[in-house]
């Protein structure tokens, strides 16, 4: 863990009210750790405008089970890029309806890629891609 | 599940090829399964821009299990709130970090307000909600 | 104009490298500059979750002038929410299509209403609103 | 323009109920036009997911014109990018605020650049980029 640094900020204090008043309804237990969030979502973000960095997905489908084969294609798709693909987590949500959370690691792009594929499966009714980071930031 | 519908969509046949050029690289079967994406997307997030919808998100957070406590507190707030979280992955991401994804069942606001919870909790490094439907679309 | 304010940032230096480098690459001056920018757009994006917050949008649409009556019809809507919509600006970006942004003050909801209608007019290829403020942050 | 091509999509019929529930409310005056909306959308997405793509930007920044020398500022950035910024509109809120709308056509990095330096600007309080597009789709 690397060392402790710190710095000042200034702005008008009708701005910082406002701004106390945020992080004290999102539950944030300082100024500090408020900012810190804000500062690595915009690195995360910042790193995947970019192809090539290293990275990690989480993506959530929504599918029908009784969709003929879903399952079983679903299950291939993720067998064949088990190398990115981490772990998996299925969740019963009625007597229809799975929702499935695939966690991927490799670079923005192979990540996308693996997205895309997942969420564009014939009979998954809903899926998107949050990217996250698998570096210490 | 309910009666299969068909309608015609028209477009000038540029704006077609640019879109056959999407989906073949995005994976899509055919025409049909990319356009009810869209329009599933399109009704999830019209219904996450209100308030009191019944909803599923999946939270996705990083933190350091070193940092003190941490582990214990995210626990505790999971299970203050066990009639709206679902179920959770846990992904051992290095020697110093997790990822952990929650699945969270409530209304938009009330999933807002625990995602809000767990991803500011002193220690957690990056987190974000991923909201998608519980219901049939 | 408000009184100034001053507060301690601490994390860890590696974060802060990247920090430094991210807003150096932005063009920032300072550290405040860009922290500054960062609670704003996340107080924006709050205010712009609930309905009736006052608020500035600007809708940028994309159309082909030569579509029969369109330009009549976008100039009709405008007029009808003149009390709404503060300017407009037209740009003619080729031989046949011309990009318009309108400014739009009103509340949250009532910006996007009248959003949705004019992107939704049959003939603009494409339409997005940006949400900003009309309050001083 | 380009000749007229037309197909089939098939969907659940309460999918399509839902659909048709919600480009009523937005004002869409019939599927198809709604359709292209939503394709033309993921397209703009796409070309700004890469760098090197013909493009449209408007860039919506708020300042206070009282900060010294700051109108100045902006009014030399935007002329040394004379060849990309296409037009400006220039809005005055209230006594102190103004909002300026520039429209910038380049490559999407490009796009991207001049879009930071002008939102990094000390004194611009809020700023965003809306990505368009200027190609026919």
């Amino acid at each position: 863990m690397s060392k402790l640094a710190r710095f000042g900020v200034s702005m008008n204090s009708a701005l910082l009210e406002k701004f106390d008043s945020l992080i004290k309804r999102k539950g944030y237990s300082n100024r500090s750790e408020a900012v810190r969030d804000l500062i690595r979502n915009t690195l995360v973000d910042d790193r995947w405008s970019r192809d090539d960095e290293p990275a990690v997905g989480t993506v959530t489908i929504i599918y029908n089970h009784h969709t003929r084969e879903l399952s079983d294609k679903l299950t291939e798709q993720q067998h064949n890029h088990h190398h990115a693909i981490i772990s998996t987590l299925h969740v019963h949500l009625d007597a229809h309806y799975c929702l499935e959370v695939v966690v991927i690691k490799g670079t923005t792009r192979r990540v996308r890629q693996i997205a895309d594929e997942l969420i564009g499966t014939r009979g998954v009714v809903h899926g998107k891609l949050m990217s996250t980071t698998r570096q210490a930031i």
